[in-house]
């Protein structure tokens, strides 16, 4: 992901590991990347319904903390194991004026998740999973500029249920966000619709014996909260 | 794997479809990326044994063809979903001179495989999946000298026992090659050593039902060992 980004130029960088400290590997990495940034620890409370809630909601309330004096930018949530077209920040992303949305590969069990899009306007939503949401798109498949986020205070934890749900609609729909107001991305032509992001997984490794490995381990930083900023 | 390629300077790309075609929308990403390139497509025969044998001979095959009058470069064999860090390619690939072997991350159920050094001397192999072949290393761990492609006429399926087995060393014998031949990589200092590239795997898409998908499927162009070359 940073071989992505740093492709990128005017891009500010969170990440947030859901563990009491960072990972100095990880942030060596961030380092090298020339990319500015900011790598925070904060781990989930115990029994937290959904994986990155938690720190989701941290990255929302760090930004409103560090641009409340001025917000000019756009918001994406990123996966760090999703496949990014380079396309995609630079004529999605950075053209969002309030809330834009675009196709997705392979997520939720379709092809492509996509919003319907009718003469410019969303319709409804093209997806396998839960199509009923109001909002029934994936984290990848939209960004919200600055100015929405910091006219509210809405986290990824508000008004959404818990377990594996409509965590997305929800937040959207919690920023006081409407259908209406969705600029779509990618339906200017009606032949060709290329897809810029992919929710790609990556497999979990499978690793005999931890404890055998002669690589050293390094030592971590054992704080609550820490974070770097840079 | 485009994204990351792109940030290295003189670099040529070889991309081989298991398929009787190439798939347009690969072919725009390499356009794209600005990388030279070529992109063929060899379908594997029937009952071939191991996925990628063949496509990695045709691609040995192509090489010897393409730099036969003129041999300076490394030939590194990249998996498309492996996470490759920048400075493998300058640091350790680019200053191969014969065989270079390295430490992969994430592979064969160890934390990392790698050669066993002594002295700057590989003495054996750190690897929990037959740790005694005589080369106990994955595809990402080595490069080869072009010199040593050239002089030989070795393939991935000459001598090498068909079925999941020690594809690699079989190769690298049938090159003519020695662990005394070996230049290590990353063991300089005793106390630190950073893993370069990773055995990431992306999982297969669970897709509900491809035959739905509204988005629209293109014509690929279906010919037998159909190549472009840039």
């Amino acid at each position: 992901m940073a071989n992505t980004l740093s492709h990128i130029s005017n891009i500010y960088w969170i990440v947030i590991e859901d563990s009491v400290s960072i990972v100095p590997a990880v942030h060596r990495i961030l380092r090298r990347s020339s990319i500015p940034f900011t790598y925070m620890a904060y781990p989930s409370p115990e029994n937290y319904p959904n994986r990155g809630w938690f720190q989701r909601t941290m990255a929302l309330k760090y930004i409103r903390k560090k641009y409340r004096r001025k917000g000019n930018g756009v918001v994406y949530f990123g996966d760090d194991d999703n496949t990014y077209d380079l396309r995609l920040f630079n004529k999605y992303i950075r053209k969002v004026n309030k809330i834009g949305m675009w196709g997705v590969g392979h997520v939720g069990g379709s092809l492509v998740e996509s919003p319907k899009v009718i003469n410019q306007k969303v319709v409804g939503f093209n997806a396998e999973w839960k199509p009923n949401r109001y909002f029934a798109i994936d984290m990848a498949g939209f960004a919200v500029h600055l100015r929405v986020i910091l006219n509210s205070d809405a986290v990824f934890s508000g008004s959404c249920p818990s377990g594996a749900g409509a965590l997305e609609s929800c937040l959207l729909e919690d920023l006081g966000l409407r259908r209406e107001d969705v600029e779509p991305f990618g339906f200017e032509k009606k032949e060709e619709k290329e897809v810029l992001v992919w929710h790609t997984k990556t497999v979990v490794p499978d690793v005999w014996d931890l404890r055998r490995n002669f690589w050293k381990r390094e030592k971590t930083p054992k704080t609550n909260g820490y974070f770097v900023e840079y």
